[in-house]
């Protein structure tokens, strides 16, 4: 029988927050068996940016990350919010080890085509992009992978990349050896029927639900994204997706979605 | 018998010049065996500081670590300077992974205390700090580590901390695993009688010689606290250190010192 593996992604909101940051860390140390945490990047970098009059590059509503950009991005989310975070998770006695796509070439992905838009140092990667026998390797001596939102090419680039593809790359590459859940936290409690109500929780969504909840348009546009990406992770192989606030990880407050 | 650990360091200079840094870890990519690197600060931080408007905190002349200072070192160090050192490795086929001395707990030591200068984060360390059984798992599967100079104290803070010191550590620590060569990569090309010609290079140095050399006066005194220190390292079990230009790791001009 697989083990388990739980892979967790946080976002920008709790990275800003260093109080609610800490108390998610504490609950995320108490978690037992193997686990991984991914961190996007939160506001600081942009604070960063704007210190060091650097405007943000926008094509069409996207950015877009040129040298001088990537450069500040690398610092922040590999540097100060991954060694913070990896500091405090040992402090919390969590066996953390930070890592970029590069290290042991954990996560090596391409640099985006340039078609209509030049997107600059910004990383595509799937599944195959990931090193899972060295994430294993970590996972086996009782180490917690940390990963920040920055992957490499092989050829000395290192890419901004999603932290949610991140996220699920990593959820579904490791299928084939763990049982996975993946968990998104979110600003949000999981999802709800009525965006404003905390009540209308969904608990569990399973495909035929959703096609239901699709039909009977419960679902906010906001969400559709996140479910869309939730089945195609439980598709590839992961046992469960789940949404929740990382203030309720220790408790059943989430929305669980399976097959 | 032991297996060879050869164990890098680089300082400023190098780090501060990206076509010297990038031809150094070319030439490092290229040595066989197990190895690690540990790479300084450089003046980039320096940079990043006066671009931040953070004036450098000196007390009777020594810097002083605030908590500002710690988070542009940690983003510098941690972040800029080591995922591209690894990144560039990855290129060359050299399968290095990034780390501070908080991932995996890899070298724990004390916040200075505060006597007569309260010093800041600045960490001080010794052999024992080092996560030995960590390392040598890395290296067991073919993996370079690569140092930044930053360790923590295990309570969550992260501690600016002398990359010589971390060499000294690391090499010491590991010697009871693996015949350790410790190479300290500098701005000459070794120990010169006449520190002004390169032709009066001195290719070997033991204890007998180093008394000799002492007696007659022919030691510069600038060199005098990197011999004491390989001396203390090669009594702590090391098999010898090296000081050498970054330009010559993969010729014979050098100084091999051994007991």
């Amino acid at each position: 029988m697989k083990q388990k593996l739980k892979v967790y992604k946080i976002g920008g909101g709790i990275i800003d927050n260093s109080d609610e940051l800490r108390l998610f860390l504490s609950d995320f140390s108490k978690i037992q068996g193997n686990k991984i945490l991914i961190h996007g990047g939160g506001k600081g970098a942009n604070q960063v940016l704007k210190q060091l009059g650097i405007e943000p590059k926008m094509i069409e509503g996207r950015r877009v990350t040129d040298k001088e950009t990537l450069d500040v991005v690398i610092s922040f989310y590999a540097g100060t919010t991954n060694k913070n975070i990896v500091a405090t998770l040992q402090s919390f006695s969590c066996n953390a080890l930070g890592l970029s796509g590069a290290d042991a070439n954990a996560i090596c992905g391409i640099k985006r085509p340039v078609k209509k838009i030049d997107y600059g140092f910004v990383g595509d990667i799937t599944a195959e992009s990931v090193n899972t026998s060295f994430i294993d390797i970590l996972i086996k001596q009782n180490i917690t992978p940390v990963f920040c939102a920055i992957t490499h090419d092989g050829k000395g680039n290192l890419l901004n990349t999603n932290a949610d593809t991140i996220s699920a790359c990593i959820a579904s590459s490791l299928a084939g050896l763990y049982d996975v859940e993946l968990h998104y936290c979110f600003d949000k409690i999981g999802v709800l029927k009525d965006v404003n109500n905390d009540d209308s929780l969904i608990s569990e969504i399973d495909s035929e639900k959703y096609k239901e909840l699709l039909s009977k348009n419960i679902i906010h546009d906001g969400m559709i994204p996140k479910l869309k990406n939730a089945f195609n992770v439980i598709n590839s192989g992961v046992n469960s997706v789940i949404l929740e606030h990382p203030k309720n990880l220790n408790n059943s407050i989430k929305t669980v979605i399976t097959k």
